[in-house]
């Protein structure tokens, strides 16, 4: 046993591996031969596979001791013996495959998986952002909204699989949208990135991607500032119910939109503090401190904390 | 060490005490000598403390074996050492109190304590209704509606102490009412006991208490299932956006509520199994089977598991 565990990260754009480091929570762990390369999502589930466990062997190559185990986080949910029960539209094939088997065939050691925000979470909350927490939801906010939440350093994977989204909420908009699972009015159709742009390119006529709409709004664009607004408002209302609920003690912001950084954190923040009960209006709001790192790290803490 | 465990339950009316037996889970152990006395609320927390100390040492005299440690549910919101930090209404003098160190004096053994409801979720999650599942949600429905998770045989207390609370999520109720709590259109001023009792004032013209309101509903009195029917969407709509986001096994409803059965029931599965989303539309509906032994059960459970 030589305490060193492979992380995989299967992202519907990037597929990552590293070698991670034997060493323990609230430490980072050594991250060595961190390695990344495009997911052939188009190509199909084979060739994802047969990229993930290539850029595995780098990361193993790179290491000064071989893994013993590994853990893999996906994108999509997967089932606590590592099927896919449920593909985003982002890994056409993925619906169904054994990746535990999968894998284990590959590599030739003990796979555990799971799905990758939880992974990430299960990373920020032992290594990362929310380290010293007992109880916190991750939220991601990129494409989609997903989330994470964990407890004394496990992550709660719910019934299905799907514990911590937050993206399919319904929220109090002041105008009708549709989510991409088809119903309407959810979180993800107003606060994702993809919802962001939408909603500039309609208020400002041209479009903008999210970092530049970011930039517009620190200059002093009010349709910028408006949009962004309006998305933390409504980020900010859904986790008010959310923290009322599950009384975390701190809800940590990840994925390409939390990287507006104060522009979103801000009114996220005042509306958490402002509108939630007396207890759960002093949960804190944090920041991911891991990046690409934390499904890695998450993926091969779950592996090692796996039952034998 | 006996392995017997003294359970009481100080609720706004009533109080209790037992001797739990030393099964384990998910067994319903002995529940020996259930006492159970009127709370003198009124005459503030010294008269409690007595009360529940008294109704303990009946319950103590009825077993065979003496209890070696104490587990308290209490209504309110008690931090990890057993100390009061939020007290209802019901309970004058309650805040501040530290109860494990009163009754550690009282009995002469070792004290845990925690809020009722988590107490009671406990209690179904490891003996009852929910024996069996790995996550879930219980829902007490009375004066207020409270609740509690319980996660792989633990409750998860929340940061400050209030995680599983339901009674305050905002709801889109068809006409404004203040809550208890100050706020506007929460859950709690629809669903609640005094809640329906109040609509059905307001519609039929004259009072009903909540079982007639029941019966009447049973008989074919449209003012009544209406009423009742208006309750269980709202108490639906809330879960589906809980059920959503915590995905559990299974969703137990307790309380006085909670009797209405199938008038309640029926509705609220059936806007959880269509409105959730797929997943977490498949969480299961049960109701409380240990009535008023789950506080206790549940709270001689937490003694037991406490650290030592």
């Amino acid at each position: 046993m030589s305490g060193y565990t492979l992380g995989i990260d299967i992202g519907g754009t990037k597929t990552a591996a590293a070698i991670i480091g034997p060493g323990t929570a609230p430490t980072k762990p050594d991250v060595i031969g961190y390695t990344e390369v495009p997911t052939p999502a188009r190509d199909g589930a084979e060739a994802v596979i047969a990229a993930a466990a290539d850029v595995a062997r780098t990361a193993i190559a790179a290491s000064p001791y071989p893994p013993d185990r590994c853990g893999i986080g996906t994108a999509g949910t997967v089932d606590p013996a590592g099927v896919v029960t449920h593909a985003t539209d982002a890994l056409p094939g993925w619906l169904g495959i054994d990746l535990t088997a999968r894998f284990t065939a590959a590599l030739g050691i003990p796979v555990t998986v799971l799905n990758d925000v939880h992974a990430m979470g299960l990373g920020e909350a032992r290594h990362g952002a929310a380290a010293g927490d007992r109880l916190t939801l991750i939220v991601s906010i990129g494409t989609g909204i997903g989330g994470a939440l964990v407890h004394e350093g496990r992550v709660i994977t719910g019934a299905s699989g799907s514990a911590g989204v937050l993206g399919h909420l319904t929220v109090a908009a002041p105008w009708r949208r549709r989510c991409g699972c088809g119903r309407w009015n959810h979180l993800e159709a107003y606060a994702s990135g993809p919802a962001i742009e939408t909603r500039y390119a309609e208020l400002a006529g041209s479009p903008a991607r999210l970092p530049e709409i970011g930039a517009r709004a620190r200059a002093g664009d009010q349709v910028a500032s408006t949009v962004i607004t309006t998305a933390a408002d409504l980020l900010g209302s859904a986790l008010v119910q959310v923290v009322t609920v599950v009384d975390p003690d701190s809800v940590v912001l990840t994925g390409g939109v939390a990287r507006l950084g104060d522009l979103l954190g801000t009114p996220v923040a005042t509306i958490i503090s402002t509108q939630a009960l007396p207890g759960p209006d002093r949960t804190r709001l944090r920041y991911s401190t891991l990046g690409a790192h934390a499904t890695l790290l998450g993926a091969a803490d779950a592996a090692r904390t796996a039952r034998a």
